[in-house]
């Protein structure tokens, strides 16, 4: 086995302590701002969300099973988005321990387009939903709100 | 030894990855906006920047040494910025490999103030930079400039 920098199960609660924050701006957002404030003709922080949304447990699934699913990212709507958020938690804590730890040094080929060793394409998921968080804290404070603080998860 | 999601050695490839984008965003910021520009009342991306050089570098000496340092922010000029920058990718690198693997799960109080185990200290430090990079994207948006792609490290 080869030398760990972090443990599957340290992954997954690093993971999903991120989308817990994630979630919070979400709400902070107001609703009528969500799918239709944006800064220099960048997307909306509610399609930044659903974007994560078609990639999160969509990967965790793919890794698992090999099946690559792209789900429909239309939606407009903060409710439907948190609920899908929700959703997408629980599938993931339910199907990550299943995937085998050999699993994340193996190249796949994630959604039919992007090959990669499974770790490389799982902390893209993640590093991309940190990107555009970050984008949604401009968006926030240039509206005058604050943000949830960055290091509570 | 613990399941492994990612190496070490792969941890530091995708965060020196992390690294080489950011680079390429100071870069791309004009000079004369680098210090002075930014979005509702947040910090501008020269000191942000400078936030990643005190972190970076010293938390990889902290977890192999247990000495924190806390150098200097108070730079002002791009070219200082990128100096530091490559001077720090150059100590990650050469300290990197003389860290045991068994300390990333050892649990530790980074620069005096921040209790936790290795891994997640660490990952805080990179987390933080995507955070603050995905800002400065923002900005260069806002301005009418082109960021770097996201995908390329």
């Amino acid at each position: 086995m080869p030398d760990s920098f972090i443990s599957p199960q340290q992954l997954l609660e690093h993971w999903q302590g991120h989308r817990s924050l994630t979630r919070r701006v979400i709400e902070t957002f107001p609703d009528d701002q969500l799918f239709t404030y944006s800064i220099g003709g960048m997307r909306t922080f509610g399609d930044l969300s659903m974007e994560m949304v078609t990639m999160a447990a969509p990967m965790v699934r793919g890794v698992l099973t090999g099946t690559w699913d792209n789900p429909s990212r239309d939606i407009k709507e903060k409710a439907r988005v948190l609920q899908l958020w929700d959703e997408s938690t629980d599938e993931m804590n339910r199907l990550w321990p299943q995937i085998p730890p050999s699993r994340f040094s193996e190249t796949l080929m994630a959604f039919g387009s992007f090959p990669g060793p499974a770790y490389s394409l799982i902390l893209y998921v993640i590093d991309n939903e940190i990107h555009h968080r970050g984008q949604g804290y401009v968006y926030l404070r240039s509206l005058g709100i604050s943000p949830p603080a960055f290091y509570e998860r």
